[in-house]
């Protein structure tokens, strides 16, 4: 996120500490989880370790401590699950045969510091692990179960792989509002949904909050999506992490191509609108909810 | 299987059986899963109606019926979930970072017969599903829960996934017998163990049958690797339905290699034994997969 003002600043604070949250949650898990094949932990571990953003996770946190006040431990697992998935969805599109990139959170994607097998089943092993995670660490089997139930359904093949598979659909294609929105909605802002939908899970949501917040998730996830494709045409490869100008050279479909830069960040200011607006079940407590909406505006990587 | 003699040509016929069940689950639930992207639709319908031996899927249905007289509904859906991800982990192998095949189930691979991106994604699909399908068709949250995690346990990375990176590992490196067991016990045993076990669980076995499963799913599944090693030197790629010869090429770590092929099939014989002693406390209920277990020692295919 950016600084400049009180918010994007706060944000940036609170993002950071929710973000050191997750990445202790994630090394008690690698170390409890002993009967690793050695070779696997080390990649588990080199993309695990690589500083992400952790926004989806913190989202999960978030998102319980509204419901019900603080974050729980069922919370904490299911914010380290969906970074298991957000980061073997990473590995698998930086692959050769997918986006072929070779930086990624600032360091040297999967298959270029191990090669393309590891990276693989590297993916594999975190998708697997996430639900492993989430059948043996949360409190009670309905709750383990619907977490499992919310994750397969946002991360495949009728939510995240249908957004990739539409993505490599739409590369060098036809690219127009509609199958724009299904990328959008599918390939990230699902995640979103379902980070909210978790934490509102863990942290026993009534089902108006529960919808209050998968609003609030797909919206914003939206409008992240939007962000990161003004940014690949606007940011530079150090700001990002990432290698920058690969949309347009790759003919991908985005909002900056499909609408131009300008039309981009003022439906970007919409979504984080209605994103706050679906907030108002819960009052003040969702503060913070709201600064993370009105933060992604400002987003520099 | 191989027919030959009385035993052989009745297993090959009840296996027969339990493969048109077991596509009728899956084609079922194929159907029901109306939202999924139209893409990946497609590719994941392929590879799942590839003739498939259904080995793994039978021995879930099998288990069930020993422990509890009749393979049920939940049986169904856990026999299709361990096909979904025996299916993923052969498209995943089958790419041209790790074993690079073109033939499988007599078919052209998942990445020759689309692309290699979508051979990636479509192995994610299998395997989210296959979560998915256990999360939502199990008739209680507990039973539900254990499939979940019996599965991510011996699919992921201290199970199959194990395997299969310590397989690419061992090529052209170092082969002994103690990185055979290793790479056997965990790219193929765990997974007929996890069949064996997702069977017992939704029999309602006691302890001491489930335990007795799994003791007889992962003998008949280190018996049926070793088979497999051997027909990869000695049967033709018409007969196997994939790529005769090439572990042999890839200087793979087999046990016709480390031990010879007449060795090799004396062990099989051992397993086979071993096996069908597991099972003593079934009495007469567990003949199908004493069976089964002999008819591993005969298979042409």
């Amino acid at each position: 996120m950016s600084g400049g003002n009180t918010t994007g600043e706060g944000i940036d604070r609170l993002l950071g500490e929710k973000a050191q949250q997750v990445n202790g949650i994630l090394e008690r898990i690698l170390a409890s989880e002993s009967r690793m094949d050695s070779g696997i932990r080390e990649a588990v571990t080199y993309v695990l370790r690589a500083p992400g953003k952790r926004v989806r996770s913190a989202l999960v946190l978030w998102s319980c401590e509204v419901v019900s006040g603080r974050a729980n431990r069922n919370a904490e697992i299911a914010a380290a699950a969906i970074e298991m998935v957000h980061t073997y969805s990473l590995v698998h599109d930086d692959l050769p045969a997918m986006d072929d990139d070779y930086v990624r959170r600032g360091q040297p994607t999967c298959h270029k510091a191990f090669d393309e097998a590891t990276a693989i089943l590297t993916g594999d092993a975190l998708l697997t692990l996430a639900f492993e995670i989430l059948s043996k660490e949360i409190d009670t089997p309905e709750m383990g179960l619907r977490l499992v139930c919310q994750l397969a359904e946002d991360a495949g093949p009728a939510g995240m792989i249908a957004g990739q598979m539409a993505d490599l659909r739409a590369e060098n294609g036809v690219c127009n509002k509609g199958l724009l929105e299904y990328i959008h909605t599918n390939k990230t802002a699902k995640m979103f949904r379902c980070a909210a939908a978790m934490g509102a899970i863990c942290g026993g949501a009534r089902k108006d909050e529960f919808d209050s917040l998968c609003e609030y998730g797909l919206k914003i996830g939206l409008g992240f999506q939007i962000a990161d494709d003004i940014l690949d045409v606007s940011a530079s490869s150090q700001q990002l992490g990432k290698t920058a100008g690969k949309d347009l050279r790759a003919a991908k479909c985005t909002y900056p191509a499909v609408a131009g830069v300008a039309r981009s960040k003022e439906l970007e200011r919409e979504l984080a609108e209605e994103a706050v607006e679906a907030l108002e079940v819960f009052g003040e407590r969702a503060d913070i909810l709201r600064q993370l909406a009105r933060a992604l505006l400002e987003r520099t990587k």
